[in-house]
């Protein structure tokens, strides 16, 4: 699909959705639909999509030219520093008839947006735009499921890089080790990282959100590495947990195995029309039977598109059923306060009859892929 | 004043709001107020300061240590992948009495949740959380200042450094020199970059929030060189347009001291009292009466703290008066569509009886700073 069939579709869902219009904030689904994003900012910039009607771009003036550079939408209306942006909005709605409809907005606009949007609009209801968006970035297309396996080549590679370092990590500091698996991703074709890479050391490593510091990397350390880049605009995510050289502390072995297996156990579990808590399930199991039920503290796994956490989120509860196009982690891990963590995770796309994994670098923890 | 100062300080704005709670998402905000945050993300991570009683963190689960090691608040329930966060949001209300008050929210807080916040308290209004915390960010402590200062200097350093590249530079991509100036710029002390640096060179200039692309640098080119870096958490943004090696086109010249008379035109307006909007017309003025005030398409400045655009902006129609302790840019510009731009901006600080300008590297256009 390019853009402007992406809004066709997405005006089909608008009517589905019994909406009016979309008013999208700059962000993922911006640039999903329109070819043109930036950085969310304080200033009103609207990507309009009326149910009925080309879409309107309502920005500042000092951003008409890269608009017309990026985007395919010709409808530009622009506001001076001096003028009330939300005129113009009124001016679009008017247009086309959505002032007292139903009106979605970018799930992610910020609500000094949304709070303005509903004083200009009093007779409106509000819905978010993933109501509309959500169900066309769901399933990828060949395109972008392309651009997802070569991001997912380029961070495999550059996991064997980083594991072949073996005992030369020994003495690295965490940050010291980020910045390498950086070098190691972009040298290889990827477009910097998908988000700031987790280097989690010996303790460190029971942190599952613990990004990287200034501890030195000991021998016998369990090492969480967890990285991504970026080809063509979409992202790899990949976690595997190492030793560089020395012998792990107890139980680290037997954990890592559980891991493993809880990752197998998981991406087994994927196939259409099998739920996303089932495949959490699937996985935790494994865990619960190894007895560290309690140390596994977040859900499998999240979807993967132009964001590196979007629908659908693998997670106990969430019974939406998996199809085919859907690419999303498998990420189980076990984390003992204090001592270690350990987690295992590759991208799996669901097929017509089970999924494709685009993960296939060594997952074992001795250094050096061993 | 420390962290636990300002959040008292925030419950006696939230008293002056008729505010019952704000719920800050991760944000400055939450930075400012607890020690901790982290991106915005998909997952509830509220902080709530109730108007009485101590602030709460709602928070997943693997939050629970980081949030213990950065913050000073104590009270931190935390939720699993599988639990309903927003029913510990709901308990916490239940026992400060806020569901059916005046609840303010974080400003940049995203749609998703304000709306899911909307379900669940029925009976509240809404409002947002600027208006508690805003008055607090908005005039700068000697601490504050005192970053604010070393991270413009730093910027002075690299600008400084990259003017004497002169014909050196001639020859290099943006990105190229991009790269250079966040090397400056971390090599001075500096913090990584506080935006992504803008090097806009020949036509690529007369677009004012245009980073940085693949054009090699050439002889007489017109350069505007914007950037900025972070000391202890607070950012400089300084811009300077030069002309590297050769002469460059007409009329450049006459253009560039058109717009450092209107950059001094708006420091020397600058006093406790004065209207940002009176600022903002003062530089204005020098650009009209030079026949260029079409072409200086953005507003004069904008508040500079721990984010580089905040409160006060610099703009017409803004009536809010100076006070000591605010920082701002002050930064005019003038775009020719398909030649050139300059803009030349300074930050400065409101004293008790005029101001303080952060910035003190040359404003001239000449590589080397001739």
């Amino acid at each position: 699909m390019d853009r402007q069939q992406r809004v066709e579709a997405c005006r089909r869902e608008l009517a589905n959705a019994d909406a009016a219009a979309a008013i999208i904030f700059p962000s993922i689904d911006m640039a999903y639909l329109s070819g043109f994003t930036d950085e969310p900012m304080e200033r009103v910039l609207f990507l309009i999509v009326p149910r009925e009607g080309d879409p309107v771009f309502v920005a500042p003036e000092m951003y008409d030219e890269q608009i017309r550079d990026a985007s395919w939408v010709e409808d530009i209306r622009t506001w001076g520093d001096g003028d009330d942006p939300y005129a113009l909005v009124e001016t679009v709605a008017a247009a086309f008839g959505f002032a007292g409809e139903r009106i979605l907005v970018d799930d992610r606009m910020w609500a000094q947006f949304t709070t303005e949007l509903r004083e200009r609009f009093p007779d409106a209801t509000f819905g978010l735009a993933s109501e509309a968006v959500g169900p066309l970035r769901l399933r990828k297309d060949d395109a972008e499921l392309a651009a997802l396996r070569a991001a997912a080549s380029v961070a495999d590679a550059a996991s064997v890089a980083v594991r072949s370092l073996g005992g030369d990590a020994v003495g690295l500091t965490e940050r010291e080790l980020a910045a390498r698996i950086e070098t190691e991703l972009t040298t290889r074709g990827g477009d910097g990282v998908s988000f700031e890479p987790i280097v989690a050391s010996g303790p460190n490593g029971a942190k599952p959100h613990h990004r990287h510091g200034d501890r030195e990397i000991e021998a016998g350390d369990p090492v969480v590495l967890d990285f991504g880049t970026r080809v063509d605009g979409y992202p790899s995510d990949q976690t595997r947990t190492v030793v560089f050289e020395g012998t792990p502390p107890e139980p680290f072995e037997q954990v890592h195995e559980t891991v493993r297996e809880a990752l197998e156990a998981g991406v087994d579990a994927v196939e259409p029309g099998v739920t996303a808590h089932e495949v959490d399930a699937a996985a935790r199991q494994v865990i619960e039977d190894a007895g560290y039920g309690e140390q596994f503290i977040h859900r499998t796994g999240h979807g993967l598109g132009l964001e590196v956490h979007e629908p659908p989120y693998i997670v106990e509860g969430n019974n939406q059923p998996l199809e085919p196009g859907m690419v999303f982690s498998v990420e189980p891990g076990i984390y003992l306060d204090g001592e270690f963590g350990v987690r295992i995770e590759d991208i799996v796309a669901v097929t017509d009859d089970g999924c494709e994994r685009l993960n296939d670098s060594p997952r074992g923890w001795r250094g050096e892929g061993r």
